[in-house]
């Protein structure tokens, strides 16, 4: 089946919906990760998405949906309803909209019959409901589970379905579906991401305003989250009419928002800011130890979630009572006693202390109130010292952030972050 | 306005569906979260909610789908779409859809002046655009940012709409919207969580199999995330019958799922693993020290998030190099040579010297190989040893876990966390 010409192929996709299938979603019981990926992927391969819809595990409204986007769009790609249950309804609802048979896939069943023997769990009947396909379909393998997902085109309109559990559906998506909707979307894009912290989003826009306004390709279109913010650039051009001279006015317009940034972007691609300093104590072979008092770790939890934090990471004390201050680091009581545990003072002595304990390159301190009391320490919510210390030098930073304790422990770790990248970057 | 009764009051509200507007939606630069939220409050109100939709900023196609939510369910909850630009569309687009006028309303503009001049911003004419609300609305103030909501009633049908931004949309939400759908809500429903670790969702499913067969009122359904998984109970009544006795066929039903499943129960209530050990932890009066390796400050970091941490954590060492370990730990360089840094024999020391260092109560050691590479511990990837200490009793356990180096730390954590709350239960 899998080699079965499809029954009719349109040239390019138009548009097409995102249609996400679980009751589990209409509960809320799930967060809809998967639309949120594929919205990007769809418009990282230029295929343009108007409409995202959620339905429960329920045939009429499920082909009521897919009906939608047939006649709005040009068909559409589903996530989720693939699994053994009698719940599970994509493949025989997409059978009936399509008016096409169901049948076995041997290829599936046996890769079904092989998981299932891979990992020493007895096989009911109910899981070879998963192997079962519309008449027609382009199957595509699962690696990482046991539903296959599809693709069949029809009155030149696409559906694709692909399973709910979102490392298999990426996975799937990434090997089987990323490259056929390039050959097939209206348009081919190119996007490139500047990503900035230590500026705000309206600041930085206000910085290359003209330059988003008089943009139409590339174009420049902003993003924020927590703490940072982002530029995308994008260039579309029609498929097969791409050349080596598209990228000069991506080349230029990057030029021209990094001369208005500067030091604000941390990141031209895809890495964040902690694989970014990663990268750059790797890049330096420099090790870095941290001190870590409101913040209890999230920072080194930063640099440790990337493979190979070995190499550039030391350790980390976490010295979140006073006592812990001395004992561990060595800091004298007396001056916590005197200058307050959230001081400049504390907070040189943190870095300092640390990077000799742990022999260690560099060292970055943190002392703050995270909040939502102001604790035994004196001073408001929001008040943070960052210490940085190295062999010719050390200094202390003083930050007044806002928000609940979540955020200002997270923009903390950031702001220590970018401490890093400067000193790593200014020093050559 | 705020007092003028609404146009036409439907008795009950027999379902909604969610509307999320925003071109950010659409490209995938913003995960949904929203609609999560606002599902998972639709059934927890008794308003049952069988369709959610996502449009960009375009008035032609969110018209459409408000049309549809008239059609095929009780009227719609729209968020986003009610911002200063003029890509904000929500609420001209419900004034056409209702065929009413907009106006300014003035209590939502004194609102937006007052905002601005505290935050000091200078007001530009667009924000005015802000205190429009269509004719006939009763407003939903908005106290942590500028753009008002807004209840229309029509037609036996309703229209919400709250702001995009999650911190205004769930406020606005809680004080204004819930007792609203309440008491409009076809059914009464009251939902209990049973939470679980330590067992996977189909083993604990296997347990209360009949339970969940043969309950139709109260119900129970499963749910699960990384390395947890939970039981909704969800009893519903006929709003204004419901009395004392309905407690009884729920209490009943959350005991023998307790029997059933005993230990594995971290909670039955709110409250995530973390926050069961903080408070077990502040009830008991017992500090706690942590000695992380692979999992970099994670589970310190999850304890840290809890405001009044500082009652119970003392500290913890990073010691991710093995030199660390020697040096801050004070576990023997010849030990770690002969053993290894992933040992069981090293795991026992972190734990115990830990708990020495910091003078805490109890103290956890964490130290495995989260790869993707197995680095220079030899063992395989997913191979980790939890250590723990208190004054009377040491011990080592042995975790062999599969999935990547996030999930491998993640579920690290969440079993150091586990262990110390049967540790502390047992205990008494």
């Amino acid at each position: 089946m899998e080699e079965q010409t499809p029954r009719l192929c349109p040239d390019t996709i138009k548009s097409l919906e995102i249609i996400c299938v679980g009751t589990e979603l209409l509960m809320g019981h799930t967060v809809n990760t998967n639309a949120a990926y594929l919205a990007e992927q769809l418009a990282c391969t230029g295929v343009p998405s108007y409409y995202q819809s959620v339905v429960g595990d329920n045939p009429e409204r499920l082909l009521e949906v897919i009906r939608m986007s047939f006649s709005r769009s040009g068909g559409a790609i589903l996530t989720g309803g693939l699994g053994p249950t009698a719940d599970d309804i994509t493949v025989e609802t997409i059978a009936r909209m399509l008016d096409t048979g169901v049948v076995i896939h041997p290829e599936s069943q046996e890769r079904i019959e092989r998981h299932f023997q891979a990992h020493h769990i007895p096989m009911t009947p109910s899981n070879l409901k998963q192997a079962r396909v519309p008449v027609g379909a382009r199957i595509l393998p699962n690696d990482r589970g046991t539903a296959p997902g599809g693709i069949l085109e029809v009155c030149g309109k696409v559906l694709i379905w692909l399973p709910g559990p979102p490392t298999e559906m990426r996975e799937m998506f990434e090997k089987s579906v990323k490259n056929y909707l390039k050959s097939r979307a209206p348009l081919h894009i190119e996007s490139t991401y500047i990503r900035l912290f230590g500026i705000g989003e309206s600041a930085a826009e206000d910085r290359i305003k003209d330059l988003m306004i008089h943009q139409t390709n590339p174009t420049i279109a902003p993003y924020c989250s927590t703490g940072e913010c982002m530029f995308r650039i994008s260039y579309s051009s029609t498929p097969g009419h791409t050349d080596s001279s598209a990228r000069e006015p991506v080349d230029h317009l990057i030029k021209a928002v990094s001369d208005r940034l500067g030091d604000y972007i941390y990141e031209i691609g895809k890495r964040t800011l902690p694989e970014v300093v990663s990268d750059l104590l790797r890049e330096r072979k420099k090790t870095i130890s941290f001190a870590e008092s409101c913040t209890a770790g999230l920072l080194t939890s930063m640099i440790g979630e990337y493979p190979g934090a070995s190499d550039i990471l030391s350790g980390s004390v976490i010295a979140y009572s006073n006592t812990s201050k001395t004992d561990l680091l060595g800091i004298p009581s007396q001056l916590i006693a005197t200058r307050g545990a959230v001081s400049e003072e504390v907070a040189m002595e943190m870095a300092i202390r640390c990077r000799q304990k742990f022999s260690s390159d560099l060292a970055v301190s943190i002392t703050g109130i995270a909040g939502p009391d102001k604790g035994t320490a004196g001073g408001p919510v929001g008040l943070v010292y960052l210490g940085f210390s190295q062999q010719d030098k050390a200094f202390v930073r003083c930050l007044r952030l806002s928000g609940d304790r979540s955020r200002i422990r997270y923009i903390t770790a950031l702001n220590a972050l970018d401490l890093i990248r400067k000193e790593l970057i200014h020093e050559g």
